[in-house]
């Protein structure tokens, strides 16, 4: 059935889930706001599925994501075509969309970048539990994950481990940590989560044996910024070594519990496809991630 | 009208809104998933008005924006006179919804928050021109925004200018700009966005008398990154001056046009509330900021 799926339409709906409005997709693809719509309106009437939710931006349903994911794979193989002819195609530079977890982006994930010469990269930024759901709407052709079951048409490989230290301000230890019982202590003091999706510091006081940690929570949704909220004494929080090494050796930072720690396994998964872009990118990510992740 | 209003199903709303669905909102409130539904559905009847859009996680409707942003400030007065009546009230610390951008969160902001004791702080990472937007949803009490215009019962400050400085490694320079016109090179040679809605590099390429940045494009969703992802030399990119600053004297970023940057004013709005967290925490915000950014 797929092959049967007319490709402008296919294109078509896609061009309106990356402009986010059918009027955007027309400018887009230079054509009248009125055609985008029919077009649309023929692949729902083909498929007998609805494809897109009409919210603003304009979001695809499920069944319009396996739309979009195919739309997506088409493009791409096209493209490598083109450059494997030698030529431009649509004087359009390779592009590779990739979803990567806030701490992997700030500490080994760039330097990968810098490896794969004449790509042009669009990172989204996501916690790494949910990198696969934007691997299964298509919005990304790889991704970062922690989950090591592929997603489907896709490949998996181990990346290795990243290990956070639970760490605080020294100040913050004297006032509310130090001389009372441990994993209690930990569960009641300030603390610093990235989101309010993060449970990560809840599972490590309960490995401790206490509580989930305190009601008094910050949220700070950037992995620098968590560091600095960390290090400017608002909460403790699990830090990655890498990150919270510099600051231990300066004595701007301390262990709050010497030789536990939580680890991370990540994972690389990427489409099922022959691409030489995607195959070269997984290679340089791959390389860097052995030379910084715990094996 | 408003005072008509039932508080519990005012809260029951705010619940389902923070807590995505209506099974979870049930759990937070320790009630059944069918008293949830039901207060919902009496709220929708009393006011006449669709107050949530059933997607997962809920949304709710510019109707249930209002009431949810009401319920929120009716939490906080709450909060407030339990505080003031040195009372702990249900256990729960006095918490601040902020959304704050990227660059500010890199930057500056982290230190106001540190000047204010006893606060727990809830912040949420946005573009400067869309902050405003979660102030008008009900879904923070304060934002960095850059836009002057008040959201409707909010008022504003101006907290100064950000300047921003186009940058990128010699190594780029030597190989993209040296020797070529000025406006034209800049258009051609790869570039560095934050993201798809990031049109910030093509407005300065255009002040230049250039065409917008051109197709070769990386998005860099993370404000260190962002940075990180120019002295690379991925592409070139405005940086904030306080970020480039270190970089450039170290000569691992170089000006591009000396004399020219780009500036952007941002303002604090928060809601109009008798406050005394909003309050202190509203002082400490203006008083970093007139510390780092300029008059």
């Amino acid at each position: 059935m797929m092959t049967e799926l007319p490709l402008e339409q296919v294109r078509t709906l896609l061009a309106v889930v990356d402009e986010g409005t059918f009027d955007a997709a027309a400018v887009a693809l230079h054509v009248t706001p009125s055609a985008v719509s029919q077009r649309v309106k023929a692949l729902e009437q083909r498929t007998g599925r609805v494809l897109l939710q009409r919210t603003k931006p304009v979001r695809p349903t499920e069944s319009g994501a396996v739309l979009v994911r195919y739309a997506r794979q088409l493009a791409r193989l096209e493209r490598d075509a083109w450059g494997e002819l030698g030529l431009s195609g649509t004087g359009e530079p390779t592009r590779v969309s990739v979803a990567v977890n806030a701490d992997s982006l700030a500490t080994w994930f760039l330097p990968a970048l810098t490896r794969v010469a004449g790509l042009c990269f669009e990172l989204h930024r996501e916690d790494e539990d949910h990198t696969a759901a934007l691997l299964r709407e298509g919005l990304v052709m790889a991704a970062v994950t922690s989950s090591p079951d592929p997603v489907p048409g896709c490949t998996v490989r181990p990346l290795g481990r990243m290990r956070y230290l639970p760490v605080a301000a020294p100040g913050f230890i004297t006032a509310h940590l130090d001389g009372r019982p441990m994993p209690e202590a930990l569960s009641r003091a300030p603390v610093v989560a990235f989101d309010r999706k993060d449970d990560f510091q809840d599972g490590f006081a309960r490995r401790l044996g206490g509580r989930p940690a305190g009601p008094f929570r910050h949220h700070v949704p950037t992995s620098e910024g968590f560091l600095d909220a960390v290090a400017a004494g608002l909460g403790w929080g699990l830090v990655p070594e890498v990150q919270a090494g510099p600051l231990l050796d300066r004595g701007r930072l301390a262990l709050l519990t010497p030789g536990e720690y939580m680890d991370v396994t990540l994972h690389w998964q990427q489409w099922r496809l022959d691409s030489p872009a995607l195959a070269a990118l997984a290679d340089a990510v791959t390389a860097t991630a052995a030379e910084t992740l715990r094996r």
